[in-house]
This record gives structure tokens, sequence and C-alpha cells, in this order.
């Protein structure tokens, strides 16, 4: 991997795999918002270079009428920390771009400044999380840990919000479905189809179509032809070579001979006139058997799926059986998915029979065309065959919601905690420095997240805690947890990464085994039960009081 | 600008500026679906390398429910042209991801594979253009024609859909409100990101808070402050440094006490308690008018516009004007936009009044909470006095369609025109290698689009031309041009770029020529007229008898 291939940040803290991918270029101090660097001056020039502030990274609402979420984009923010500078020409755009009368002194800061005086917490990448629990909490002085905000949003929402909306497919495809994701075109940007195939591979997809995404990140990629493959042959004469070896004998044969003798037969067994049949689908089948003779796998709805398309596929299928080879399957990209992929099933059987060819009954049928969530759903309803989905344009855009909406909120300067109020009470930030715990009953279900002040003891097995809904007086529930997990751990401190970070593959079975402690009333796609997250009664007096002590009060005249 | 920054490819052909941003790493040859590169081994083993495909490059709707798009992201498709070629590392990638069995020679083959021999012919980037018209054609080499396709329409769509996003904002918003890209934190990736800040100033605003996009394509950069900076501050206590030299006298003076002193006043003035406003919102703005005199523009929403935001706001903005410093504004980023910002016009002309500051009067005022094209047209219906809307996750994630499905069609091969038939008429291809023209009326309206055949000579002025529409017999009209304009230019050729290639900011005026030509009619949000694209005559009957000649007869018994 050179350069061009990927703009690189210098890799790594103690933690960071040799192996591990080079960040995208673009991912650097200079993607964020210019009010970022302006408060930057503004908290220089107050002299406020050593206040230190907390902020937590959080999300109001789970995306998809959804109950959860899958945090992902860890990996990239703690690159981002590591190789966090202003070149000296990101300075020299900066001296353009701000006001005149700017101090040479904030820019010779700036250059010199790094991440290194910053702590950051996090949920583990992969787990499942839930509104108003922070998933990154970070600490340090108030200039930086504010300078990172929007690439830290940039960096999480999508993934998170591409993670769970693939992680919504799985769940309703079912385990045995594989789904492959086809989105490279139709997605937002040539990162934005990168992100796409990562973080939908992380979800619960099984590959991508996307070759550079296999390439970086090492994703299975899959993919056949197009139509344009098919339309671009005629007729058999315009085949040049017909011509494949035996697998077994080694002795070249004339794989489109086999084929037209098979086409006869089959016409009569599938009840479809060879005349009716595309003669130039034959040749584009032949043709691409030839190069992939034990990867045939064909697109049949170019013509006409039951009446062209599955006679060909069969014919040459059939051929490379006389030749040693299996095919894989079909690919249906329009029509009717499920009557279409049962009259494929039911043909397959018929061939299989007829033909004493027993493996013809587990051929794949791939189905592809403008597929979302409800798409899988109806299908599962109507009954259908197919055995793999490819998923593009509703999976990559996030169709049903494009936007997580993460935001960035300081809760905390120099020890003073800090709130956000807002006439919508569900904008109203919860103040302070906290911790966060999941607690657990005792058949391994998550009952609910605590959220309390770092300075509280941590909740205890057995034993009863008081937890509140965050704003709602009334609402109060004890909870005697069986098992206690402490959410966040240190991933960067003083300069280095600070856990052995997942591969891949590791947090991508992650994302399972977190969405498995969910009960299934919270995954459920239609009105799920909302999951219970709660502070502690310390936590909840101390946000209470310092709102009422924000909170101006009005004067009626 | 180095390496680091942007992952860059070799810069260009002819027409390509030195000054001209190099492209993001991540746009390369593996930017792409496998099944490019299994259908380029596939027509490789049969020996079609030599074999000439004509390929067109469209979409089939508008989109949202509008009756036009933007062309946009041409630069990008070019440079990726310029640049194409597989890296070794690519090479062996691809040795490893193919099944095995793959002769050397075609791996030689893509290794030696540039995009020299393709001619590729587009309409003007920022043109307006219409569903089934190609924005682009490419000829040349099948092999790899095809292999352009997933990265061309990745290039197109999300610039395309972006421009035109862009373009409906502006239109919505009139010409003289200000409007500002801000929605980095919510794009899809942080390319997404880029790209949306670049083509939503093509399609119209006038800059964006995203950093790197100023820098890299020369953007103006906007931003002030967030809700972190004013509750950074709890007390005018916490102010490290109260003065700020006078703007003509150069005296130092305590911007603070004059601030404080303006207060007292305009709790008379704005009919609001000093008690109930927020000091620690004061302490923050005299802090940021320090830092930035001539710049002043602050968040007024923090605590309460109304009770607070506006009362410091002025009392600041006075305590500047004694300085002789003029504020620029306030930005408002919650509650009733309408009602918010004709309260903050009439503060603003009261203060004018009273204090004798008329250019008080002439304070910009922002807004910017989720802000849509329907935000806007409330707004507008409702009466507002906001110049300037800052628009984030709806702008960039395009909500109301978060793609234009821009499709890339095979239409001829060989000299022999292809088809790609769908029981769905809008889903059929218009066959063979075409022109098209666009034919004016003699008040400079656009009339129609017409495709012809590219053996037809071009529609001339004044003279009578049938146009018919593509799929539907009964549907004709003569148009009598009074100018007619060819929509291709070569653009690549030879393997050079054959046309002086516009900076960013005259495609951004093209938008607004060519939205100009429109007639309102096909422009109105609510229910527009479809701008009509037609077929010639000749055209008209090639298609149907092709259409005829592939449709198999279906056999009812």
């Amino acid at each position: 991997m050179n350069d061009r291939e990927l703009g690189c940040n210098s890799g790594g803290g103690q933690f960071m795999d040799r192996g591990r991918m080079n960040q995208n270029g673009v991912v650097q101090p200079l993607l964020t918002d210019l009010y970022q660097i302006t408060m930057a001056y503004a908290y220089w020039k107050s002299d406020k270079t050593d206040d230190q502030a907390v902020f937590d990274l959080f999300f109001r609402n789970n995306p998809f009428h959804g109950e959860f979420t899958i945090f992902a984009g860890l990996e990239e923010c703690l690159k981002f920390l590591d190789s966090f500078h202003y070149s000296q020409s990101d300075i020299e755009y900066l001296k353009q771009t701000l006001p005149e009368g700017i101090e040479n002194e904030f820019f010779e800061y700036l250059g010199n400044l790094t991440a290194r005086d910053v702590t950051l917490y996090a949920i583990d990448e992969g787990t499942v999380a839930f509104p108003r629990v922070p998933i990154i909490k970070i600490e340090g002085p108030l200039i930086i840990v504010q300078l990172l905000e929007t690439t830290l949003l940039t960096l999480v929402n999508y993934a998170s919000l591409m993670a769970t909306n693939a992680a919504r497919y799985r769940m309703v495809a079912g385990k045995h479905v594989k789904l492959l994701e086809f989105g490279l075109r139709r997605a937002q940007g040539p990162d934005g189809g990168l992100s796409a195939s990562k973080y939908s591979y992380t979800g619960g997809f099984d590959g991508t179509s996307n070759v550079l995404a296999g390439k970086l990140f090492n994703i299975p990629v899959k993919g056949t032809h197009a139509h344009a493959y098919i339309t671009s042959f005629s007729s058999v004469g315009e085949l040049k070579t017909r011509l494949l070896k035996h697998k077994q004998t080694g002795i070249m044969e004339d794989l489109l001979e086999h084929a037209i003798r098979h086409r006869q037969m089959l016409s009569h067994v599938l009840d479809v006139s060879t005349e009716e049949s595309s003669e130039g689908e034959l040749a584009a089948m032949v043709s691409y058997a030839i190069a992939f003779p034990d990867g045939f796998m064909a697109l049949v709805d170019t013509y006409d799926v039951k009446r062209s398309g599955l006679l060909n596929f069969s014919a040459v299928a059939l051929a490379l059986n006389d030749l040693g080879y299996h095919a894989l399957g079909i690919r249906i990209d329009s029509g009717d998915l499920a009557y279409l992929s049962c009259l494929a099933r039911e043909a397959f059987e018929k061939v299989a029979e007829r033909f004493k060819v027993p493996w013809f009954n587990k051929l794949t049928i791939v189905a592809s065309n403008d597929i979302n969530e409800d798409t899988i759903l109806s299908l599962n309803e109507q009954g259908h065959k197919i055995d793999c989905f490819g998923i593009g344009t509703h999976l990559v855009t996030c169709q049903r919601q494009p936007a997580l909406g993460c935001v960035y909120k300081l809760v905390e300067i120099n020890g003073q905690p800090r709130i956000k109020l807002s006439q919508d009470v569900e904008k109203v930030t919860m103040p302070g420095n906290k911790s966060a715990y999941r607690l657990y009953s005792a058949d391994g279900h998550a009952l609910i997240d605590l959220l309390q002040k770092v300075t509280e003891p941590p909740p205890a097995v057995g034993q009863k805690v008081l937890c509140r809904h965050p704003f709602q007086e009334s609402k109060r529930a004890y909870v005697i947890p069986s098992h206690v997990e402490s959410l966040y751990k240190v991933y960067w401190k003083s300069g280095k990464i600070c856990q052995q970070l997942p591969t891949l593959e590791q947090v991508r079975e992650k994302v399972q085994i977190s969405l498995k402690t969910l009960r299934n009333d919270h995954k459920r796609t239609l009105n799920p039960t909302p999951y219970k997250v709660a502070v502690s009664d310390n936590l909840y007096n101390f946000i209470h009081d310092l709102w009422l002590q924000n909170a101006p009060i009005g004067e009626l005249s």
C-alpha cells in the first residue's frame, strides 16, 4: 500500500498494530467547523488555556424507529487523536481565513497542539448503546477538547448509523440468509461508500461488492456481472471461445454444444420454448461460465426470468456439470422477488430430479432490487426462496433516517458542572462528570443503563439500587443487578491508545453478542419496548438543583 | 499542501491547471464493484478486448419531487480518468481475491490499462439536466469503459444530488438571503462532508463551516461559536481580560464596564430584568467580543433569547460601539425562528432609535436549527427577519431523497445498438449512440431536450422538428427552435482532458444561468410542470423496432 492509495496519517500508539489501516487522509484537524477554531482563539485570548473540561458525546434518539443503536467509529476517533496536528499549510490557511489582528502566538500555540493531554473514555466499539448515555466522554484542556468536536461527531455519527442499519437488516433477514452490501454507486461520496462497506460488515453483513473496501478492511468481496454483460452478446456466433477444459479429465470440450443440447431438453422440463429465450443471453452465460467455471453465478432477468433466464442458466449449469463443475446460482435484479425466487427454486428442483443432479436443489438465489428492511419483512411474509440479498441504496444512504444526530456537550469545566437548558426537556444535557453502568438480570439480559456521578461508588451485584428517570420525578425503580458492567474504558490517555483495539472481525462479533443481551421486545421491528436509561438518586438531585439554579425565573406583568 | 493532507493522484491532462485540487486518494480504480472486474476478465477471456462500446450515464427521475436536476461531479470524473491505473498492490490484491486459475496475462493486461482509448462526452457541469437524457456518454473499448462504471456513478450521483438540493434551497430562500452549509458533523462520512460543502456551494450556497472544504476548494468559510462557549463561563468574575483597545484612539478600555452600563439601560428599553439574564452569557459574549471586535456575532439562545440573549448581545454590541467597533449580528439555534427573528429585529430597531446607532437596524440574524426546504417555505409564509440560514443535516443527507439513482447502460457495441428491456417501461434504455440537443424559444426559455441518432443532422434554427415522446406513440409535437444548443462536448479524448475546465466559481455561476433558462413552472416547489424530453422520429422508430425484435413473444396455452 502506498501513499497514493490513501493519504496516510502516521500510525499509532502503544496498541496500534502495524498492519492496521491508515486513515483516510481527509480526516485531519481542519476537517471541522470554523467556529471551533474561532472559539479556540477566544478561549486562548481569554486566558482559558489551562481550563479543564469534560465533554459528553451522545445521541438523543435511536434511529429507524428502533430502540437500540450500535456504537461504531471508535477506532477512527483514536487514530484521529493519535495524528492530531496542524500542518504548516493548515496554519497558513488559518492565518488567511481568520480575521486580521490575531496574535502570532496563537498560531504558534495551534502549531504545537496535540491530543496528548486528552483522556478519552468510551463504550466498546460494537456495543449496543442508548439515548443520553454518553458513548464517548472526553476530558482535557478546554481548547483541544473543543477542537475535537466536529471531527469526532463526523466519525461516530455515520459509522454508528450504518452499523445499526446493517444490524437491523441482519435481524429481519435471519441468521441463515447472506447479506451483501452493493451500495457504492449510490453512496454519499466515495468515502461514504467505503464507510458503508466497512460498517455494514460490522453490523452483520457478510461482504461487499466494493473492492477497495475489501482491500482496505479485509472484508469479503462478492460480485458476478451486470446486465451489460448479457446485452453485450447478441448471438452465439459472437462467441470466440467455446472450449473449456474438463475439470477431471483435462480434455477440452465445447461448452456451447453441451449447453445447446441441454437447453433443448430443458425447454420441455421447464415448459419454455427455446425460441422465446434469448440467444445473446445464452452466449453471454456460456462465455461467463468459461471464465468462471467454478464460480458460475448468472443474472437471469435481463430479458425474462421465466422465459429466458432460467432456461439459459440451467442449460449452461448442466453443461458445466458435464465437464465436472458445479454452478453457484443466479441473481434476480427486478420483478416480483418472492414469486420469481419460488419459480426459480421450483425449476431447480425439477432439473435436479430429471437430470439427476441433486446439488441443483441447493443453487443459491440472490435477489438485489431496491431492497430495504420492509421489503425483507414483506418477502418473509409472502414466502420466498432467496438465499442472499444484495442491498444498495437503502442500506448505504440509511433512507429511513439519514443521520444519527450525535451531539457533543460541555458538562463540566474546572470541576464545575455545566448544564445546557432548553425549552425542550429532551435537549437538556446531563451535567457533570459521570460514570455509566449496565445492570443485568440473572438470565443475562440487560435491564437498565445507569448514569451516576463519578464520585459515587459503583452499583454492586445483589444490592438494591434506586434508578430514576432523569426528568420525570415519579418514575423510579429499584434494581437488584445480577451482574454490573462498567461501560467506560480509558481508550486514550497521555498521548497513547491504551486498550488493545479489536479487529473489525472482533467488533463484528461483539455486535451480535451485545445484541443478544437485549430482550427481544427491545429489538422487534414494530413498537419495540424502550430500553430504560436511568440516573442515580444522587445524580437526579444534582441535575435538578443545577437546572433550577440556571433557569431564569420569568416575570409576568 | 502535502501528501498527508489528501492522497494525491498525479495531476492532469492538457487543460488541468496546476493549482487545481488533487483528488481524494480513495478515488482509484479499485473503488468499484467486484463484478466490474469479473466481467472484465470474462470479456478478456472471450476475446472481446477490441470490442467498442458506448455507455450512457443518466438518471430516470428528478430528485425531491422536482422537475430538474443540476449535473455536477464532471471534473472529478475527468481526474479519475486521468489517473486511472491499477497499482502493483491493486493487482496483488486482485490476484488473491479473484478465483484461482486466472491467467497471468489478464493481470498484465490490467496493469497496463489506462483510459487513453476512451472518449467521454458530457453536458457542461452546472447545467440543468433531465431524466433519460444522458449527462455523460462514454465510448471506447468495452473492458475499460465497463470498468469505469461504478466510480463514475459514485462521483456523479451524490455531487448532482447535492448541487440540486442546494439549488432548491437557494430558490426558496430567494436571492438576498445568505445560505451557509453547516452539515459536516451529520454528513455520511468525512468525505461525504467535503462533497456536501463543495457541491452545496456549486448549487448556490454562500459558504460552509467546513474548514478543510474551505482550504481545498477555496470556498468561503463561516462560523462563530457554539453553546459550549457560552456555558463555559458562569460569571463575569471568570473574565481574566476585560480590556479592549479603542479602534480609533488606541486607548485600552474596560469592555465589561461599558457592557454592564448599557445592560442596565437596555433592561428598560427591552423590558427585561437584568437579574433574569445570565451573567455567564454576558461574560462569554464580552470575552468573545474582545477576541473578535470586528466580527462579533453571538449565539443568543443558550439560556433564553428574549430574557437573556438579546439583552446581553445588545449590551456588548453597544459597548463595542463605544470603542469604535460594529457588531455583526446574532445566531438563533432553537425555538420558533419566525417569532424570535421578528422579536430580535424589533429589539434592534428599538436600540437603534434609543441609542442613536442606526446600523443596529442592519444587524444580521442567522438561524440554524434543523432547517429544510419546507421550513424555509413556512418561515416565508409566516414572515421572518432572518438574513442568513445555516443548514446542516437536511441539506447534506438530502433527507427527502438520499440518492439520485444514476445508471450506466450499454447502448451500443461494435456499432450494433443494444437495448435493456424491462416490464417497467420507464426502465427500458434508449439504444444506440445518440446526440442531445436543447431547443430554445424566442424568449430564451428551454422548450424541450431532443435525443437523436448521431447520424441525423442537428435540428436547425427556424425549422420545424418533429419531437416524439420516447414511449407514447401519440404524444408528438412540432417545435420550431429559435436557438439550438448541442448538449455534448468532448471532455476527454486520447488520454487528455480536452476542454478548459471551469473553476468551481464558474460552475456555480453556470447553475444560476442555466436555471434561468427554465420556465418558472418547471421550477416551482408544488406540482411543477414536467420538462419535455423527446426523441426524433427516426430515433423513435429505431427504438421501437429494436424493442419488438428483442422482446420475447409469449405463448398462452
